[in-house]
């Protein structure tokens, strides 16, 4: 069967999460399943790069799906978009790729993004699209902070206690924090990027960073956090709406022209 | 009664417009109105800059309200933020006025801003918040288009039918259009800037240089449909829900620190 890879965009906000839900709660992978039914009607089952969690949205998902038919990869995209519609989902490329292609285990770096709101009012036009905070952030604080966390290290701290992975040691290889001007206040985007991520570390991670940015805790305090290995040591889990999986690499780029 | 200046922010999705509507169908207006009666509770009319139709957002519309109570403006806008909820309407700031201003006439200038985005897959993130165009725009064309109608002009052409301006004559002291990449596409940005705009008159525009950028119209047809000064000869008007009242400026900056 002809194997295809999916380059995807969604907003998660009406979603319980990428993962297809036992009770039928609606998800992103049954979404798309649901549409590529209505290409060749029996039960589909994809595979995605990162089981995004409930509220999380997506820029640069990449899933793989079997097909029967040798599809041109722009018509089984439009195909699609136009399945998929009014869900906030949208297929923005489909490439065609060899058997041993698999979206989550070819996968070499994931890449994503959380946006913070500091500002004194409610937010508006970026309502669950960002974590809105109202007291100020201290950037450099929250970078000397992040900097203990780059590199190889058991993150036990900053993972889920029903994270499934095998081991909790990973390579973090990038932390980048800038702010730009927003209406009424600043926006401050955490860009986090590693071979792959435990369960809810992003968020973990960006919660304790938000504590150091305002003062709470010492950036030092995050280094002892990581040393502690332990799951009690983590700063607060921050909501979901503000993350973004915005790309993930293989060896070779699937959606190279 | 003291008058009080307020800058407000609202996403205008779930909302008929800025004006508070006969028949009580939801309005950004009545959303305030409400909100202070909380406050003082009596019947309230507020007057604003722009009034926004329906789908319209804004990021710096300005209103003014007269109440009873010599408030403190940081107070007055808290507690109208926490009467708002859970309206996309935030008050960025409240200042007291001299009442002899009035957030429309003692208006100088309104700038606004319309969002575009040119991708081949359905919005995801920001529908309802641009317009979404699948095919490429041409930005030149569109600047070259646009450079006929800044400075004074009948914009008979770019009016709607249903405005109640006494004279179509205006000054238009903007037109900037630039262009940033997007998932998946590139979002285009007209900014327009005058003391003040006819009804419908930037969505009239921007449909108009739609046309342009796609290669349906010469830029120098833009110049002859203005000097036809007849409503039949404008473009397509383009959706509202692109557009952003962005900033209104006054003689003295009433929200100044």
């Amino acid at each position: 069967m002809p194997r295809f890879a999916l380059l995807i965009d969604y907003d998660g906000t009406p979603f319980n999460g990428w993962q297809r839900q036992a009770q039928g709660q609606p998800s992103v992978q049954a979404a798309i399943e649901e549409a590529l039914a209505k290409l060749e009607p029996r039960p589909h089952t994809i595979a995605a790069a990162g089981r995004t969690d409930a509220g999380v949205h997506a820029t640069g998902q990449v899933a793989h799906a079997d097909l029967t038919r040798d599809w041109d990869p722009f018509r089984l995209s439009e195909a699609l978009n136009h399945h998929l519609k009014p869900a906030p989902v949208a297929i923005l490329k489909a490439a065609r790729v060899p058997e041993d292609f698999h979206a989550r285990f070819s996968a070499l770096e994931r890449r994503y993004t959380f946006r913070l709101i500091t500002r004194r009012a409610p937010l508006t036009h970026d309502r669950g699209r960002a974590w809105h905070i109202q007291h100020k952030l201290d950037l450099d604080a929250m970078r000397a902070g992040a900097a203990h966390l780059i590199g190889l290290h058991d993150f036990t701290t900053f993972r889920s206690t029903l994270c499934q992975s095998k081991s909790p040691v990973k390579t973090l290889d990038e932390i980048t924090i800038d702010s730009r001007p927003t209406t009424g206040g600043t926006e401050i985007r955490f860009h986090l990027r590693a071979r792959s991520f435990l369960h809810n570390q992003v968020r973990s991670i960006v919660g304790t960073l938000e504590r150091v940015g305002a003062g709470g805790w010492h950036p030092d305090e995050v280094k002892a956090a990581l040393d502690a290995k332990n799951r009690a040591a983590c700063g607060p889990v921050c909501p979901p709406q503000g993350l973004y999986l915005t790309g993930v690499s293989y060896p070779a780029d699937p959606f190279a022209d």
